[in-house]
């Protein structure tokens, strides 16, 4: 189950949640405008329903309220932004405001993240590149503590879901990728097992290297490991994850087993399209290139050929109208919250 | 049937064909040395086996023997290398080249080409960045004639099969990942055609949009379409798939369909290591992550997890011993090739 708000009635309820626990003001706004983002494209998982873990990350103290964001330019085209163990949000929209103004002098830009909490839906921070023009390509992983993905061939995780996101600016909506180098997340598998049913052949092994279809193999204890992206191809997907692990962890000085390595650890690089191509006409080139895909005949059962990132913003401009769907814990926990704050959320929350 | 010669004695043959077809000397050596290096890496299908195929460009005048590459410097951190339709490898060396001076000073790099011929085994171009210290990320599309590959949800062939390749330095051997963004290439398919065998399941669709494993499914007429990456989750591969399209044409000024558009569109991305972790640190940490990821326990069946490029350095090792394994039509076709030159070959490749 879960109830319907208008995008403006959650935002302000999450801003005077975070502003409550403590966050300034433009860390509340760029963290919940991001969340509600993701919640209005459809990306639930890593939308409203993280506003209550981020606030158990901020009373926990692993969310640094008063971190100041700090940023070595390293190269000529290159940058790393420190983001104190602020909130991941903040962090990630600094990255990208620097690699802009990098990739603007320079035409190319790469910036990595240290210290970086959770920076949500990655989609997010290349979509901002994008409508500046920029074509940008994000990878992001996770600490050891995440690792639930197998190496192809072995049977103990040492990966992340390493996701990989890129954008690339057409004349409407951009083309914008966001995915999991891993065959499913580990949310899905969670949902498999609380509802007691098996998860799809070929997603996961159990401890001892065996196909599993019972989310208990993955689960154990011990614990088995999720496959990554690829099916019989599955080195494909392990040599992505492998490449988005050492992009945000190697690159930024951390091993891949760091303890003190918190949140994600992520790697911008941006192009400027016009570095090579005229801005008008890489855009008219991107049109062609988006219908040329699209003039596929959709197979059986499928209503038409999508481009990345149309799913997305199709579901945007629905959810606009028709409200952003919050399920019931979550609902109840944002509300628990309220109370701890002293904040009667009902005006936006009813 | 395959027999085995010397690695010196195939460059030796090839470059003598090369040189006898009237390449320069430094094109007939650069072309040569990355066949016989896919070949000796176990890439076959990238290796000896395309002298023919490319001797056969040049007497049709696809690849010009006496074209310039000239190099814009388009931006601090980009370029663009025209490589006038001659042979790929030489394009592609220079392109890598040229990366290496830019990323050198800006610390990072993009560079894409124009009027490349194929440029062959991905992996060499980011290998050979990777051994001046750099991690280097390099994509390839290819023009209309080569689309068999099918946007996710259509029936109708849009893109190529698209590799994606990168390499990053470690104390030893580099990492190095090359690998298509299809399920599988088309020369595999021809084989089974051959073999009259059925193709393995989720390989490719018949041209009415439904799954099939007979390979005249995919050959027709009317054409099929291979699959991208990934099964179930295939509109991942297809997005790693659209973004090598755009990287190789629109990026370059190309539409999907340009019917001027020859041979590659290659995108080079590097980035020194240098402007985040001291070099010695970096070797270091990629040891680690590599060891971390070998010392995942092998699903049963499998001797030991490899990482991207392992196998390929080992088989090198053992055909440099061993020799190049060249098949009887390849063999058949130097030959003819040679006596059509006046040369003898026997010397070479008895």
């Amino acid at each position: 189950m879960s109830r319907r708000y208008s995008a403006e009635a959650v935002t302000a309820a999450g801003i005077a949640l975070f502003q409550a626990a403590g966050a300034r003001p433009e860390d509340a706004q760029s963290t919940v405008a991001a969340l509600v983002t993701s919640s209005l494209m459809g990306h639930d998982s890593h939308g409203v329903m993280r506003i209550p873990e981020y606030l158990g990350l901020v009373a926990r103290g692993l969310i640094r309220l008063r971190s100041e964001i700090s940023v070595e330019r390293t190269g000529p085209a290159t940058a790393i932004v420190d983001c104190g163990h602020g909130f991941g949000a903040t962090g990630a929209a600094r990255a990208v405001q620097e690699g802009l103004q990098i990739a603007r002098e320079q035409r190319t830009a790469t910036v990595i993240t240290r210290r970086c909490h959770h920076v949500g839906r990655l989609g997010a921070w290349v979509e901002l590149a994008a409508a500046q023009g920029m074509i940008a390509l994000m990878t992001c992983n996770s600490p050891v503590y995440g690792h639930f993905v197998l190496p192809w061939g072995g049977r103990d995780a040492r990966l992340a879901t390493n996701p990989i996101a890129y954008a690339v600016p057409t004349s409407g909506d951009p083309v914008v990728a966001d995915f999991a180098t891993s065959v499913a997340p580990e949310g899905k598998l969670r949902f498999y097992l609380n509802e007691g049913k098996p998860v799809p052949a070929g997603w996961i092994l159990d401890s001892d290297g065996n196909p599993a279809t019972d989310p208990r193999g993955f689960y154990g204890p011990p614990r088995g490991g999720i496959l990554p992206l690829g099916g019989s191809a599955g080195h494909k997907g392990f040599a992505l994850s492998l490449l988005v692990e050492i992009l945000g962890s190697a690159l930024a000085g951390l091993g891949p087993q760091d303890p003190d390595f918190l949140g994600n650890g992520n790697c911008l690089v941006l192009i400027d399209p016009s570095a090579f191509c005229p801005p008008d006409k890489f855009r008219r080139l991107m049109d062609e290139t988006v219908a040329y895909m699209k003039s596929s005949r959709p197979v059986p059962g499928v209503a038409e050929v999508l481009v990345p990132g149309e799913l997305e913003f199709r579901t945007l401009r629905i959810r606009r109208t028709e409200g952003v769907p919050i399920d019931e814990p979550t609902l109840l926990s944002l509300h628990e919250y309220g109370r701890g704050f002293g904040l009667d959320l009902r005006q936006w929350l009813n």
